[in-house]
């Protein structure tokens, strides 16, 4: 069988590298990476070029002719960053007519409602509901929260080198169970679930672990031997910092790490105080389960992930670019 | 096994009535109807009184205690009419609050996208989104158009007494298929869908026949043995009559009849020039199809529809309240 031709966007970020491994380790796919003009002499680029990806060097907001560009193309897969989300809309139409046979757009992030819980959820709806008007194939796919970033730090400093944020909170009771995927899994289920008939025009959950606040600081005690005292957060401050972030945010709308706090409050509060990240909740959405779909692919860990941390092996996420 | 309790509200319109009977002939619940105190005195509320079924009174937009309300209900299935769809909002966590089991919000339309294409699908989204905000077990039941709506007038003038708006236009080329369902049906396909469990949280499509217009003019012409003179109306008149409608309503937004406008001409637009209403689409979507779900049933067919209005045994649509 010839091999699918994937375009991909947005393959130097932290998804974007994860799945173009991902796609680039399964051997089924044709690759190729959009790249806006500005990013073309980027180092990351060039590494990407050096493996012998082909790039297509495309600003979507200015080419005439979107269609030519995505023509040929069997799967389009965009991990574009969340501040340009809604960027992806000029690609659609051309990706309806280009005869695409499947639109995998930005997700990648928790499971949430599709609207008013997360002001980054509600802005992937907006690209969800643009394709069902045009009725494209896709398949979203959602992986919880990285391990990368659900890590406490420990007493003795030794694993901050690894955190984006070292920090020991615990959020409410620390009981909420929360859907995680290692970073680098990302990309090997993303490959499986592009190529499966069963997982066309449908949401798919991603984990390699199933876990709480309690059950991580355990595995985190257990492997270090260190004595953890975790800071707890209730839901008072959770909501409290929402609400200011939401302040911040609408006196300075333009405002990307105003945005981000959002964000960022709005992931703690879905996954802690509305404990939308589990499986139960992606369930009732219709969310496929990765898991069950792929019972021969035996994800990471979290507790060999955080072996891995503790010998030094650990990468910072957003490190380089 | 006890019957279940089911709150139905909207019982006295034309879909609400249609799910009265459906649910009163399944034999299977313990009904109850809601009423507003401005309707308790209505002929229609009176009938629904006369013959046995509870009614519980309630302002949805005054009461201070709807968990009250709607405790001990299983099932709260709302028929709503178009312009109070949003008041729902005031139900739904009160339903959530009185442990409901299952809800089924209003939408009993043709199959659309969920968003962008027709204003009314639109303010159900908004209503749909809430439901899954909250986490509340839910159904979404759409049934097409109704067979009642979708007869073409004949040149003797004989049918027009079960007509809502006589007229023989073929939009586009006729070609367009459309899911359908007789009104009367459409209370049996919910009575037997709101107790299913394949059908928890998700969306149901339900038909009798699915027929282009082409297709019904022919039996029409074959029933009747006259010959039909269709009007043609191309796709951008139809555009171009959303447009004029939106305008409309724009400059009067709280002007009821210019909204319907709006639905009306939207719902030509989905149906015709979209060709949304259709099964491949409502799979797409990811709705389960209530024939396959319920093959021991039988729906009326649009030929004996038909075949009754000629035979004056039809009745026209919001003929009496």
């Amino acid at each position: 069988m010839a091999k699918q031709k994937v375009l991909l966007l947005g393959a130097t970020g932290e998804t974007g590298s994860s799945i173009l491994n991902g796609l680039q380790e399964s051997g089924n796919f044709d690759i190729e990476v959009l790249v806006r003009p500005a990013s073309v002499n980027k180092p990351s680029v060039q590494k990407i070029q050096e493996q012998g990806i082909k790039t297509r060097c495309i600003d979507i907001n200015e080419s005439s002719d979107l269609v030519s560009v995505l023509s040929g193309i069997d799967i389009l897969i965009s991990a574009i960053g969340p501040h340009d989300l809604l960027q992806q809309k000029k690609l659609l139409q051309a990706a309806k007519s280009a005869g695409i046979k499947r639109i995998v757009p930005c997700a990648f992030i928790t499971v949430a409602p599709p609207h008013g819980a997360m002001l980054l959820r509600d802005e992937k709806e907006e690209i969800y509901n643009d394709i069902k008007f045009l009725g494209i194939p896709y398949t979203i796919i959602d992986v919880g929260f990285w391990y990368q970033i659900s890590f406490p730090s420990l007493p003795s400093g030794k694993i901050d080198y690894a955190s984006l944020m070292p920090n020991n909170i615990i959020h409410d009771d620390g009981t909420a169970p929360n859907l995680l995927t290692d970073l680098r899994d990302v990309g090997r289920f993303v490959a499986r679930i592009v190529c499966d008939d069963r997982t066309l025009n449908k949401y798919v959950y991603t984990y390699g672990d199933i876990l709480s606040e309690n059950e991580i600081y355990l595995i985190a005690e257990e492997l270090s031997g260190e004595i953890l005292k975790p800071t707890p957060m209730s839901n008072k401050q959770i909501e409290d910092a929402v609400a200011q972030a939401k302040t911040a945010l609408s006196q300075d709308p333009q405002d990307p790490m105003k945005r981000i706090s959002v964000y960022k409050s709005q992931y703690q509060h879905s996954k802690y105080v509305r404990k939308d990240n589990g499986p139960a909740y992606a369930d009732y959405l219709g969310y496929l389960n990765a898991r069950t779909l792929y019972p021969e692919f035996t994800p990471i860990s979290f507790r060999e992930y955080f072996a891995e941390v503790l010998a030094g092996k650990g990468k910072k996420p957003y490190a380089s670019s």
